[in-house]
């Protein structure tokens, strides 16, 4: 008999989106005139930069004639979009990082999710709250939590995000060898800054642990005092594995390509202490399990290094910022403490009350959706999140609306 | 401390492909002047069809502009390929496969390693020998075998094939549970006829089993009696989840786009015996650790069904099957037993003695690299795997010097 993976019957079905769906159904059949503003999911929604759709196009015309073909890549990604990465976001800003410590992918999405996979699986994994659900549901999914009780899974440490700390969990009383952490936040837009970092790179040397470091959102960082990466601090190449994305920086949410950064010092241990390569490890996996990004795609990717792509990546994240400032100044003027925005594109809102009720009021009074911030974990109740990725035309109008509501 | 997955540990470390690498090197060193033809994996070389190169340039043009501009699009796929599929390559050969069905993925070596994870660690796994070593290797790192053993792994199942069976397996004398088959089979080019798969098809029924049918050289099949997909045999889609391809039949091995039929009817059961819809702990797993395939590969794919993408993609496989017929007569000409090759882009050859000794007769007589058969496993052993992905002035190349060389 084919059993199941009994693990999946613990996982807790998220109505989060569906419920924002039925409701912004309800209300659009209320008022099938009025255009609804969703500022809800952090899907980007300008056009590629033309230096990746002309490289795009370049590399599928060579698809075109059997001289120039690609067939299989290499699992890792090409050389040159790896050397691309390991100059363009690294070397250029101190971090001793090598080609051969980036792994190209089709997203930091199935990436998060699968390298918990080379791990033991009794390791303590943290997990911060609020949070991107992937973390929790990869993990329970692979039989390292209890069952969820009031919105919790036993076995987890969580990592609390509160007003009181900003929103930068403090470090774990009970040991852990795992921890997930994410700068820019999804979905709080807080940012940590490198004295932050030092106390988890420190902490991860001191128990040997290992930080899984979601970065997807560094090219928002504005601040040059503020990390875009987790190797700005000394010695984090031991003991972090960096997740990175073509997505929100370049508009690749549709194209599809990401990268890990797996340091060739950093070490996982056997039951009988044995320190093992984890670059090795997840090179097994990789090249087990997965046959590399479509070779068009990774030239549009190396193309985001060139002169033309950076001025465009440049010009595209400062849209979205200068949205981003807008909805924060106007949330601000409008009485609500805000995280986020400045070195994010997300702004995570106080709800001054229950999240639904802030949801439902900017839905119905102002046609504007968001995100309930319950959605992203228990320190997520009270709050609500608005992303920046939509013109700046419909944020102004959303703006408009939402003080004329309240 | 973070501890790895011991699992890891079992993993046998496949010297096949470093060693003929160091082989072919050697080779090339001793004789710099020397044509190299490489008939050894499994990579396609012609360009991709006019088609698909038409509208994967129309979909970056999408992809450039505000207006129709691509960001996430469904994890399964998009409805127009997943449509075009249903209808394309089953429905319109009888097979009762809806668009809900089909699950769009960026590779069947993904999809054939991940699947096993939403099944119980305890199954019995059977997989065949000689095989595609993904089905092996996905099961040791998700610790359901013991040790390796004389090159085989403690706790699994292994069907044989032989020069007796023809390379089909036949049904395991033992129960299992979950069922690896691969028709036209890599490496051995095999074919089973429909009452062969109905066999399997029974014996999963009878013994609530689960196969994992890997059809990704379904294209090569001529033989109109032979069977394209598991779901021509009656009462399959209660028991059968099919993996498909767009690397072997439209030449997408670099640009990266499958896909995974999981039935609405398929079940898994708890361990107290209650039924479990398989599509349902597939779209979790694939909704939470997957964000779909690119928007314009997905339209390059989607050209693949059109009238014209039919016509060129059947030109495609017509010229790697004459290629196929090619060595496979030479080989037949020159004494050789062979397998496959009609409608298989594989010719599997006996050896008439060790498998390394054949190879290294043909890379130092005629220049020419096959894949030893002992690197698929132990039946593989005295036998050479030739590919018929070349150009066909390659592999006349490749025979007359082969023949010269006897």
């Amino acid at each position: 008999m084919i059993k199941i993976n009994e693990n999946y019957k613990k996982l807790q079905a998220s109505y989060l989106f569906s419920d924002i769906a039925k409701r912004v159904a309800a209300f659009q059949q209320a008022n099938p005139d009025k255009h609804i503003i969703r500022l809800g999911i952090g899907d980007v929604t300008r056009a590629l930069p033309d230096a990746c759709i002309k490289a795009f196009h370049a590399a599928i015309d060579e698809m075109a004639n059997d001289a120039t073909f690609h067939g299989y890549g290499p699992e890792q990604g090409y050389d040159f979009l790896r050397k691309a990465i390991a100059e363009g976001d690294f070397q250029s800003r101190g971090c001793n990082i090598e080609a051969d410590e980036i792994f190209v992918s089709d997203g930091a999405k199935c990436d998060s999710g699968n390298f918990q996979e080379i791990f033991a699986n009794d390791i303590r994994v943290a997990i911060p709250d609020p949070v991107y659900p992937v973390y929790v549901d990869t993990n329970v999914m692979a039989g390292r939590t209890g069952e969820a009780e009031a919105g919790r899974y036993t076995g987890l440490t969580y990592l609390e995000g509160t007003r009181e700390n900003g929103f930068i969990p403090d470090l774990p009383s009970a040991p852990v060898d795992l921890i997930y952490l994410c700068f820019p936040n999804n979905p709080t837009g807080a940012t940590a800054t490198k004295e932050q970092l030092k106390q988890w790179v420190e902490y991860a040397k001191n128990n040997k642990a290992l930080i899984l470091f979601d970065a997807a959102y560094e090219a928002f960082v504005q601040d040059e005092r503020l990390p875009r990466s987790i190797y700005e601090i000394e010695g984090a190449d031991e003991v972090a594995v960096e997740f990175r994305s073509f997505s929100k920086n370049a508009g690749f949410t549709g194209t599809r390509c990401a990268y890990t950064v797996v340091p060739k010092a950093c070490k996982a241990y056997t039951t009988s202490g044995e320190a093992v390569s984890i670059q090795d490890l997840w090179n097994r996996r990789h090249t087990t399990k997965f046959n590399s990004v479509s070779y068009p795609v990774q030239r549009a990717a190396e193309a985001v290094y060139s002169e033309e792509g950076r001025t465009q990546i440049s010009e595209l994240v400062g849209y979205y910022l200068n949205n981003a400032k807008f909805i924060r100044d106007q949330m601000e003027g409008l009485g609500y403490n805000c995280i986020g925005g400045e070195n994010s594109p997300y702004i995570w809102i106080d709800a001054q009350g229950d999240s639904w009720d802030l949801f439902d009021m900017l839905l119905n009074k102002a046609g504007v959706v968001c995100t309930p911030g319950a959605g992203f974990g228990k320190c997520g109740e009270g709050y609500i999140r608005i992303s920046a990725f939509n013109s700046f035309e419909n944020v102004q109008d959303a703006m408009k609306r939402i003080s004329g509501a309240l």
